[in-house]
């Protein structure tokens, strides 16, 4: 098919880790299967925000309209959920310093169209990190640097720096956009103030993308940098600690003329009605939504705290709500695997089918926290594939 | 802001119909503004189906988690659609025929990414014509070609030949797709036989993209040739006669090969459970909500005869739902200007002051048909516009 790119051969489109089993239903249906390995909120909203919600489909939206296409109210409720949750003054933000997408994917895509197409940049990432990053570049053509974190998962900034100041040939255009999640999936660890630093002093010919998707969760964020500089942007999104997943809206916070950019670049109505609504009611109720915060994160250290205690495991600290394990020697020893990987996916297939789905990635499992019941499942899971009490 | 593309600057922000005004209402919501912009069916879903869909968003979607992100129920359910209401054997139509996007905006990204990315193509399109075409192209920096109409409104076939043959070089890469609306908007107008023969006979190296938007109202369709032939793709959407434009659900059919292009280019989630949810419960009631259309059509052309007798308009037959009119010499010395476009914008502008929302558009104006009531609203503010009974 010569109308196709040639490079698209080389792509394969992303597998959903519950794709529809061959009598509809997706997987997490099982009624045993718990889904602890897209890193969402493991409760549902309230059924009376839910009723709210239903009704305000019947009876203020009109299926048949078109969505508003330039979001303000959801823009204003954002700033003033960013003033409510952050130490940075009413005067420095406003609409206009935000951006919303079709999650923060459609985001990281504009931004990538915003900063390399044509050939005008590359970008960097430090793995192991969201694989989005990488898969979208692809689809664009859009070439990607990648450097190994280090041992502790912060990134490798004097590598990073050599990459940047290296890079700008024919061949491999410079580095546009740096990425980094703060704190960083798979491995759970906020930016450090070394990285911090050393994405502060970065020339404002790159632009510096902090996915912040688990703030909710760390506490930690850079938007007075995002307010304050000229090339730096904040990505958040309403799927994990607001619970609306299923609702796909994501939202970006920079300076005027970023977000200038990036709303040049995407879809004219790329936010459902509905789902504007359900972004609107999770903001009008964000203290009750984000109370259960403190459960989640008691939840994910007491687990953390037993997986570290098991000799089999390596686990690290997380500022979010997931933890990241790889097998010890020991562990390897006991699953009679000679290869990291192999045991991995030996846990892996295990865990699934004793009913816990995880992910495995990076190099390592990355096991999202959910509620008490099936953090207790992932534990007795856990015991069983390691052959030992956790 | 060297990060970003030099040519972005060229570019503006798609300026939606319907901005929030400065108390963040939208203008639709002016009890006198009957929005017949942007050709969206007039009727809202029945409430029964409202209700439904609200009561599964209560008991059976879980806001917290990700949609599913392989769209086989919604798939199956097209495919048997489209047997339903085309003449199309069983064999030669399977859940591989068919995507889902954001609307079928994000298909159209999507093509252009897969077809002309990398300086592999450019695309042609024949104007007056959908402007979303255009507008997508401009944001992934690929070229298009652009022609104009014949006075008819059929497209100009010797020229688009010649176009083909002509491209290629290195500065304007080759015509990689052909982007044809059938039937056209603002036109109105299906293709044509002798358009359809040229598209037929086009190489297989150009991809040929047959938008049936409004194939609800047409009845005409190129679905056969989608499925018998490698380089046709049939776009298609639940935003015209299913109602659905709040939900942002678009669909395209084609030879599986093309199929999987697209899979690898859309975001992985791009489709919210809600919004799976309606056009789900669309199509299992496809026969009701289609049923309103001879009443749209009868209203159309009672619409259309009347402003055809107008003396100061020049209106087009159309196969869809909405009428494209321009003013006749007679209309322009009514309305005291010397070019069409001045009387257009006078047009357009006293509708709007008089409650009916219209869209001036490729060098005429764009009338969708809604209520019988609107339509009513409509003819009576012509009227006074042209200070003469239509």
């Amino acid at each position: 098919m010569t109308f196709l790119r040639d490079d698209l051969t080389q792509l394969a489109a992303y597998k959903s880790p519950h794709p529809t089993d061959s009598d509809g239903e997706a997987d997490r249906v099982q009624p045993v299967l718990d889904g602890l390995d897209t890193n969402e909120s493991p409760l549902d909203l309230p059924e009376d925000l839910k009723a709210d919600l239903a009704e305000a489909y019947c009876h203020q939206i009109s299926a048949n309209r078109y969505p508003n296409g330039d979001h303000q109210a959801l823009k204003q409720a954002i700033v003033d959920y960013a003033l409510r949750s952050g130490k940075i003054a009413p005067e420095i933000i406003s609409p206009e310093n935000v951006t919303l997408g079709n999650g923060s994917d459609e985001l990281i895509r504009s931004v990538l169209m915003a900063t390399c197409l044509g050939n005008h940049g590359s970008i960097l990432v430090s793995e192991p990190t969201f694989s989005m990053y990488g898969i979208l570049a692809n689809t664009l053509g859009v070439k990607v640097c990648r450097l190994q974190r280090q041992d502790n998962f912060e990134a490798d900034t004097a590598a990073a720096q050599s990459a940047i100041e290296s890079l700008g040939t024919a061949d491999v255009p410079p580095v546009r956009a740096v990425f980094m999640v703060h704190p960083n999936s798979p491995t759970g660890n906020a930016l450090t103030q070394r990285e911090l630093d050393w994405l502060k002093q970065l020339s404002t010919d790159v632009l510096v993308v902090v996915d912040e998707a688990y703030f909710e969760f760390s506490g930690h964020t850079t938007l007075s940098d995002a307010l304050s500089r000229p090339n730096w942007l904040v990505l958040r999104t309403f799927s994990k600690a607001f619970r609306l997943a299923a609702h796909r809206v994501g939202y970006g916070i920079a300076h005027p003329a970023i977000i200038s950019a990036l709303e040049k670049l995407r879809l004219p109505y790329n936010l459902p009605s509905f789902s504007q609504a359900a972004a609107l009611t999770a903001l009008a109720h964000s203290d009750r939504l984000l109370t259960q915060i403190p459960t989640l994160i008691s939840e994910r250290d007491r687990l953390s705290q037993v997986l570290s205690e098991h000799p089999y495991l390596q686990v690290w600290p997380s500022d979010s709500n997931f933890i990241y394990v790889r097998l010890s020697d020991r562990g390897q020893a006991a699953l009679e695997v000679t290869k990291q990987a192999d045991g991995l996916v030996k846990m892996f297939e295990q865990l699934r089918a004793s009913g816990t789905l995880i992910r495995h990635t990076g190099g390592g499992l990355r096991i999202s926290i959910g509620t008490a019941a099936e953090n207790r499942r992932t534990l007795a899971n856990l015991q069983q594939v390691l052959g030992s009490k956790p």
